[in-house]
């Protein structure tokens, strides 16, 4: 069933950390991508200013290339991850106008001349897939383009700057004013030395206006899209928040008014129960409101190398399905059949709740039961009960099936342990 | 640049509650739909088994068949949404076989034939999409088929049925006992009066056998999946779960583990900062452990008539822009072009902090100043200041922003108003 097709050419411009990454995805992957796809994606070459700048060791040193207009030219899937608007945006143009497709993670150009890129796209009748671009591996831009396709969008709330958030959530778990949440920020990487584009607003901007001209077929540029960052946000104003039950988050806002549109970015409140709130670190989330489906939330990691490669990847997948078999998954790559086994066999963190006798060394009885069996005791948490007897919740570290059977029959057994009340698994870390 | 092509059939068997509302955006939405399939999706008939049961006035009454395979033979497009296995596994190979597309939300069936489905597709060159059969609105099953393409997924946690989720959130927030619980879900029509499938966790099992298939490329079935319910949970387990910081969750997960894939649904404790933690009422939500992309989530309405039918009509305009245009998204459909206003022309709430005089009266001063201006207030909170003054947050109802200007103004110009510290806006409700 596997039909055989011509191996696609795919340029790569620009071999930073995600480019790095991409390429190793590439070539380590191979032959499930081209299963994947219904033909082989070949990496045809590497794209980079100067050959000196990529230097690990997964990049191939003959596929690198400072000609970049040379490599645009043979290929039939361009991968721009450059940045900035010049050279990428002629090398981008010049790529659709040959009729090949673009994959770009490139934010800033989207934002200041997406449209003109899509209208050469669409008169090429090739692609032009951005999903990196928005909220990194968050797969936002898809949600928007296909499963809300047969829907209509009325509002969109989005925490797409992964910068702020930690920002924000720090100070408001540790009650840290701005510039103190800044700087640990900065020391852990999340926050650049000038953290303007992040604390103004504007990187989110950019995505705002992405996002809106997606959602409401609309062009939007960054520039229509005013911005307020968090400088001027107190711990005061996070307490005063946390008082009425509501966490402050930086959101990029775009919704349909009157038949208009209106974009934004600004700090606001949103109340602790609303699923934006909860969205911790340098995660992004961007959540939806529309006609049909209610409301849709997308949650990940808004950036960092190995995710936005993932969603780059994606998009490269994408193009090839389109090109070669008009969009659909190929034949035969549906079923790779791994072994299925019984659950019994996967090892499960375990909480067990008991009733024990209440003296002196029972803790240590039961604790030396558990460790008998070679599983280690992460917390236990005893409750004073009456009658001389005490509850007791253990939870464990991963432990298999036979060896928790095991644990339980010994506790059965002790004189110590009245009851075993329930037993549960722990899922999430 | 808009091509113009032949419309494509498209029939849809079932007419209940999601069927109904299939029709309805088919019908209503119908240019809107051509602009973004790149043809006219001509809605050209309606299958029942008989045809009194379609009642609703959106129904046209000369689309009705009870000729489910005559329908079948004259279609582009099938959309099964009568659930069960037979007539609906038949109808669905017969359309594939006939080099049709098909559409469908049965869960069922494709936890019971899906492999043997999507062979006849892929024999076939026809799709068979199914984004409403897994968590309703969700759009995890596109999530899994394309963003996470270029991906390998390590493990899936899903909140798949609402019924239970609701029940163990209202345990969580009320303390309730899981009969009680029951009771009013049923009332208030979450739980069906025989709750079976959803409390012994079946509907999850075959939900997860779904997901585990197209995540893992592997052929699962629900007869593969041990299920646990929920009806054991009592409400001390919870008050248990929740003095260590956890909520319950009956999860449905699939994981690979040396090189096997193991499938189950059992309820499991989740930490109560964990993305899974907060989705509450009958909400679903999957969770996805990926190489490259990390932990993703996709969040949204598990059930309903609208959502489900928003989720099938994506499927829709897939599937033709598949057959039209090779999956892209039709050119001259990218631009609407609705006109960008100024987020200032949008209403908002807002959230002032204040400093004001510590003296009676005061509170119905600002307040007759908020109202004159037309805006109603949600709430006002005080709280004691020293020297003679107090802090006051006041949260309003929805306004413009030339009103919050003016009432800006005359706070400011009143005795007992020291500073206005901050205004903040209100966003998720």
């Amino acid at each position: 069933m596997n039909e055989v097709k011509a191996p696609l050419r795919c340029v790569v411009l620009g071999c930073g950390v995600v480019g790095t990454e991409v390429v190793r995805r590439l070539l380590e992957h191979d032959a499930d991508l081209a299963a994947r796809a219904g033909a082989r994606i070949e990496l045809a070459g590497i794209g980079v200013r100067s050959a000196d700048t990529a230097r690990d060791p997964v990049v191939p040193k003959d596929l690198l290339s400072e000609d970049l207009e040379g490599l645009v030219d043979s290929a039939d899937i361009v991968v721009e991850l450059m940045g900035g608007i010049e050279p990428a945006k002629g090398l981008i143009l010049r790529a659709l106008e040959q009729g090949a497709s673009v994959v770009t993670a490139n934010k800033e150009l989207l934002a200041e001349a997406g449209p003109e890129l899509q209208e050469a796209a669409d008169a090429n009748s090739g692609s032009l897939l951005y999903e990196a671009a928005v909220a990194g591996a968050v797969p936002v831009v898809r949600g928007i383009r296909e499963s809300l396709a047969g829907d209509r969008i009325t509002k969109i709330l989005g925490i797409v700057n992964g910068t702020t958030n930690y920002i924000l959530d720090q100070m408001t778990t540790t009650g840290a004013d701005f510039d103190d949440a800044l700087a640990d920020a900065q020391i852990l990487g999340y926050a650049e030395a000038d953290p303007t584009a992040d604390v103004d607003g504007l990187d989110a901007g950019a995505k705002a206006a992405i996002l809106a001209s997606l959602a409401f077929h609309t062009r939007v540029y960054a520039s229509d899209v005013p911005t307020e960052g968090i400088r001027q946000i107190t711990a005061d104003d996070i307490a005063a928040a946390k008082s009425t039950g509501s966490v402050v988050k930086l959101l990029a806002i775009a919704e349909s008014f009157n038949g208009s549109i209106a974009v934004r970015v600004h700090p606001a409140l949103v109340p602790a129960d609303h699923p934006l709130a909860t969205v911790s670190d340098a995660y992004n989330a961007v959540f939806i409101e529309a006609e049909a489906a209610g409301t849709l939330m997308f949650y990940g990691p808004g950036a960092g190398g190995k995710p936005t490669a993932g969603a780059v990847l994606g998009d490269i997948v994408d193009i090839a399905r389109g090109q070669v078999i008009g969009g659909r998954a190929p034949a035969g790559s549906t079923y790779a059949q791994l072994p299925v086994i019984e659950s019994g066999l996967v090892p499960s963190r375990y909480h067990m709740r008991l009733t024990v006798a209440d003296r002196p060394g029972v803790l240590s009885e039961l604790s030396s039961v558990v460790a008998s069996h070679g599983v280690s005791i992460e917390t236990v948490r005893q409750t004073p009960g009456d009658d001389g007897k005490a509850g007791l919740i253990i939870v464990t570290y991963s432990a298999s099936q036979a060896a928790l059977d095991a644990i339980l029959a010994d506790l059965w057994n002790m004189d110590a342990v009245e009851e075993v009340i329930s037993v549960m698994r722990v899922e999430g870390n």
